[in-house]
């Protein structure tokens, strides 16, 4: 059970840590990358090479003109995630669109904007449909979930 | 291998055609429906229960505020596909933020707003990690699709 | 008279107090609850069967891809004001089209971003159609707020 | 039970004529006039002091920087349901700002853009706290529409 | 030679100072007042007729949902300059589409989002045509403004 | 009294036709002319001095990144109204953002996108400054407007 | 001289004829090409590295999440011109976003969007710089240019 | 080998000054200025005689409505690069679409939101056509930008 996590810049990483995070906590081992789809392109397919048959989902995240993840999807067939990182101007709605509005025929599975948690609560998803048991950790954590929630409605309701 | 094609509209559907086409060529069964997260919310809830152990990923598409594939997925482990689908006003934008927004803790794979085909392919993807066979039906898939660019590209190229 | 406050989060609150504090001052009943959508459905729909015949009003507020307040419309013919919160991305354009987008048949009455003092008064005014005492309440606040803006327009004019 | 749809121009009627319907059907008595905040200032006022122990609910539509709903729900404590109108430009994104985004303390209540269907079920819904029987007419007006979803899920679900 | 400075909010002051000081130092009295198109839509229109001999020019200045601009416009044959003020969503542009896209026959003479500055030379320029000194102003304006670029020149190219 | 209307291209024409004839029939002589600030700089600048002193306000339009607007305003201190043209893309926000928001000292009164109609009226309220008469004019075609608003109220009130 | 002139998709090539007439009047070759960033990659990688040396300046064309010209930029030194082409949602702004906002290092020099005659014009004012006597033709295109303006200028001036 | 910079107020420096930076590492001469197209309209047209046969590529940057790069490429064959400047409203994105969507004929480089390194490497880039040995700096700081990545990369892939 593994996930690569792809950025395409370490000022990513504090973004993509909570993540990374509830990876772990699912016993899913993470191979975390700085790679950059135009700055070290022939790296990036290296990489790609090596993961073609030990990884089980791809999260890609990357910021202003994201190409990134759609990059990484065309090289592979496994799942890619493509998580759009907020950069100084536009306000994110430049790597959204980057990264979802893939051309025909190769899809990125685009989560919320910096929200790395829903990237890899995604990966878990899918690779639930091969190993078993994380759906009972992902059921598990959407009790937790909802715990919080209910408790602070009741902080709340008790206001 | 099955894959539920949930749509809040039945006017939706000539652009779920594409995707839902792609899908049973790949062997896949489809059951598709039409159901709405606001219109008819019990009836989507008891299909939702229905397909928990059935289905293996679930696309939703939906025009203006979105809401279908995110109720979808609050209600399922299992993958949810959002689609968005450009509608009469706003050129789309209104259905792809409602899709891919979401908050923490449920995810929503987002895809190209109108393509059932990206949707379609991704979902195949995601089957790929449970049925190894689908590997090399997508892999012929790209080599199909390379192939008439590489036709285009001959037919451009001696213009 | 009783209005209910819904928010999809509890990092909400402080943007809806200015909100519930005014409802109170009008002799309103509130009840202030935290549920998501997405993370506790069923206890929002436990919390929707109890409260159908017991309150007047219903205010959803919830930011990103909002679907708070469609959801609760479709489940209720109390009408349903949705107000939007904005997030740290997209500067509230995700929120307000996620409420206000509403596909044919299940309207949400969505106000200002950010103003849980229009969403009170909204829903005091929607009140007034039954309890007619609210209509001096709301005249006289008019009232002050129109002399607040006449005391500024002194404090201006004389410099 | 009586609504007065204002329009700010002729043009809108089209647009408007599903909702006049509806409300009709309900037996609710529609008063639709053609007023301008902008052309017919007077005219509107005089209207608005016409209606004010007369009228229910206003539904306000306009295009563009559309002031008609604002203005209107500034001159009363009626509540006011503000209906975007999309125009040849910007793609409804003029009329829906101008419409929801109302400073501080006069709320317009904001529906879909185009939809005055919404604008008319959210009238109809906010009467029903007065007159009990709308309720029955709401409930089966929604029951029909499942019953359309449901036909159209039937029609989907056998091809 | 008489400028009118009306603005939605006492918060929108600070905003407009910058205006003001260089329309008295051309010469121009100004009259600035506090007075909302919704909360105080009376004392505007009391205003309004108080003015409509005495003034050259209005300058309108509102945030969010900014009416002000275009309501004081229907009232007046005086030239109204709108002045969009951005407020804490959106970034501005709710207030500039409220204001721009004024409806065919009532137009308001829209300037850059939060420059007071421009509203007050805008006036000054539409002033000119009936008193001719202010040319004189305006001109050493602009050679003054031009120096100020040169100096700034003469410093970063000697870096 | 002459208002110079100036057009990027002549393929703006049509949408300026609308605008010309209401200065014809206030009486307002038109210099039409087709002069880009890109394509003919220079032949531009030689109409700028050529209307110095006989043209008391500026209509300029255009469409894309609209500059001739501002490149008309910053070399003359007559009144200069922009007029932004919707082209094949982005709906007329390239335009619009392009006129209006003028970096400060050189302002562009910017009008609703496509309306040229808007400018004509705005060129004639400026101008009704120097000339008393034309007040009269505005006065009866604002007369005639709401006429012919009462007209359309009444035939839809009598539906 | 010459151009390489690679398009994302066959569908593109009607809005690329026009930049591609324009170099082969000024008597630039032009090999033009469908290649997919995303459907090809390989081939397309293949062509950079056969035309690194033999190319002055490369077009790229691409639409959507446009990653074609970003990532043909990565694999050269070479000028990369990259033109936005508009497709059936967004207006053309996803395409303009996902090639403009390259990241730090790897620059696109992006055009106005649909225009390949843009595209083709700056291409021979950078070869230009290699090649003295195109200066000769762009001058001439451009004198031509304002003389079709200034032909439209007296039909206008004429009416 | 020599570039012009030119800045449309003193105020974008700090945003210049990586830019300048790296094209003094290369070796290139740099003639930095602030001349505004608004204010100081002469003094621009001066310089740009100035250059004409001094200087191989331009870079023009500015805010808002940035009408300095495509005033600047109105009135050379050099190329211009057009360096958006993100103001204090609408996130950049009026400088962008009013630097980008240039008319057909006169083009402008357009590069990434407030990143003058990125316009300085297309400038060399530019410049590499006619002087040969930019290729290797240029390529010199690829490996080192890839060197970079990789070092993070190491530091990433160890926590």
């Amino acid at each position: 059970m593994k996930v690569a996590v792809i950025m395409g810049s370490k000022s990513d990483y504090p973004k993509l840590e909570e993540g990374i995070k509830i990876l772990k906590e699912f016993g899913i081992a993470v191979e975390a990358r700085v790679l950059s789809a135009h700055r070290t392109p022939s790296e990036l397919m290296s990489f790609m090479d090596e993961i073609q048959n030990s990884v089980d989902v791809i999260i890609a995240a990357a910021g202003k003109a994201a190409h990134l993840p759609g990059v990484v999807a065309s090289h592979t067939l496994i799942p890619v995630i493509g998580l759009p990182i907020k950069s100084s101007t536009l306000d994110g709605l430049d790597s959204l669109l980057s990264i979802v509005q893939m051309p025909k025929g190769i899809p990125v599975a685009t989560v919320t904007i910096d929200s790395s948690l829903n990237a890899a609560l995604l990966a878990t998803q899918i690779m639930s449909l091969k190993y078993e048991n994380l759906k009972i950790k992902l059921d598990n954590y959407r009790r937790e979930m909802a715990k919080k929630v209910l408790h602070d409605d009741e902080s709340i309701s008790n206001l």
